[in-house]
């Protein structure tokens, strides 16, 4: 199968699931459901989705066994992006073309609409165990893996990350002025983990990295990966795999928001607007290219080492590394 | 055991726990973690966990074996208080007579801290099966459970209902000016579910007082029994008694909203001031107090028809539903 054909057909498995899933509360206001669904159905390459679905039939199951996962782990990226859009932080007002919830509903209701759909996420992926081919422990297994992926130690630690050093190329941050304590220490100190070995601006700029993309990136490959049972040697690799895609993903997001047009992106370009400390900030536009192709590259090379029954099964992840590569939006 | 004695030591054993779990990601911000940790220390009753470590020993389980769920849902408590006191929502100064997060670490901060505080909920809450005496689909069932009790057909929902019933007693709520699809419709239609047999403003306050607050109370009343094995008819009376208790919990709450100086509540007395709904509004102080009482009295009713081995290991359930009634904070 032609893989662009191939990401189209599992998109659109996607898109199905999220709009049963989506239509099951009937206990729930009305205009709050409009709210989350709104930003659900803003379309987007459901990647990770994609992703979870492409791993979990490399390993011997089928999209159906994981749509509930899969379509959960969406769900998670949809509820971070309203946050991320609200006026205390990014202050979006476009996201793919679109007005940010906010902008339609009032920040109150997006606030509680990204609320709403965190908490629906882990409904939704439980949901994974009524597949007679997942078992229970597997399904408590990944969402435990996902849920550390996706907080403090993962997305929401990266996010944290990422507002601190706004401004930290300049020598400013606007948090520093905010904080108090922070008067006399600098701030990646309090950006990084406690027991960093490293305390620096190249050490926060890849803790960024490493967990404000590339955490949800990794955790759709291996809730794929664990829950269709993938041997212990198989789920370290497929970890490697996911955290080189997913550091390749957010270089090429930096790349593309210094070289693309908004209308094309469809949404704000705001990194330099903020100040943000990205790849491209910190190591050049060459230097950034460079790495994002080196982290592919060594992906396809993890692959090559993953033990599977048909080796044909494995191909749409190679594709998903181009395409990683390759994307303009 | 004297009931006062007992609510310290068990309250003792969530403090415990909470401390245990909070300290436990090593690759946060730390920033962060203090920001999580900052309104999960800030005290309370922790009456959540100690429902679900109450009705866990009444159906023969350990306090051991349901620390992990029991604190998750204070967790998960902490976060909603969090949001709710941020600026868009009820802009609130003080909790527990501590300044909010929001006050103390920025909105931005705040924001993130319950997010991280929302996904760590569910890392914890997992931790259940790794007591050996709780099976990984009494887990998944609990957490499903749980998860729909505190979403959008529940506390996410019972917000977003309170915040579009605020002015509704006065004729004009600030969510009419916002949203220009509502102008010729009523608030109660969208701040209703879509199938709602009754549309009215007392079927809204119902709405809210089911879910504000109760439906976590009855969460975490459902999650000791489910994860201790409870037999199905047991399960039924259990959710009707969480129901109860979780109903007078509120109406108290608006009462005392009402009657008690905001020093000895440790928070600001919001609801006047923000033209909420509540039972004192819509009935009045003598008819709320009635119908606390009526609930409180019922629960114990059904109480009475629990079949469990040992009658005294019931005993605290009765004894908490009279102390939710006679709350003074």
């Amino acid at each position: 199968m032609n893989f662009s054909t191939y990401l189209k057909q599992k998109a659109k498995l996607a898109e199905k699931g999220l709009t049963k899933f989506i239509n099951q509360p009937k206990n729930a206001p009305q205009i709050l459901i409009d709210a989350m669904n709104y930003s659900l159905q803003a379309g987007g390459k459901r990647l990770r989705p994609v992703l979870v679905i492409a791993t979990a039939e490399a390993f011997g199951k089928k999209a159906s066994d994981v749509i509930a996962p899969a379509c959960a782990i969406e769900m998670l990226h949809t509820y971070s992006l309203i946050h991320d859009d609200l006026p205390c932080l990014d202050n979006d007002d476009l996201r793919r073309n679109k007005p940010t919830s906010h902008k339609v509903y009032g920040e109150d209701l997006a606030l509680l609409a990204g609320d709403g759909l965190l908490t629906y996420v882990f409904e939704v992926f439980c949901k994974a165990v009524d597949s007679k081919n997942i078992s229970a422990q597997n399904t408590l297994t990944a969402l435990s893996y996902f849920s550390k992926c996706a907080g403090c130690e993962g997305m929401v630690g990266g996010q944290v990350a990422d507002i601190f050093a706004e401004g930290v190329m300049e020598g400013k941050s606007k948090r520093q002025a905010k904080l108090k304590n922070l008067k006399n220490k600098k701030l990646e100190y309090f950006a990084l983990p406690k027991n960093s070995k490293e305390i620096s601006v190249e050490a926060l700029l890849e803790y960024i990295h490493k967990n404000k993309t590339g955490a949800l990136i990794t955790a759709s490959v291996m809730v794929g990966s664990i829950l269709a049972g993938a041997s212990k040697s198989n789920l370290k690799l497929m970890e490697k795999y996911g955290q080189l895609i997913g550091l390749a993903f957010q270089i090429v997001d930096d790349i593309l928001d210094e070289t693309t047009s908004e209308k094309k992106l469809g949404k704000s370009k705001s990194d330099k607007q903020h100040k943000k400390l990205t790849f491209v900030s910190l190591y050049g536009l060459e230097e950034s290219k460079k790495q994002a192709d080196k982290a592919i590259k060594q992906s396809k090379k993890i692959l090559d080492k993953v033990k599977v029954k048909n080796r044909k099964k494995l191909e749409p992840l190679y594709s998903l590394a181009d395409f990683i590569q390759q994307r303009s939006n």
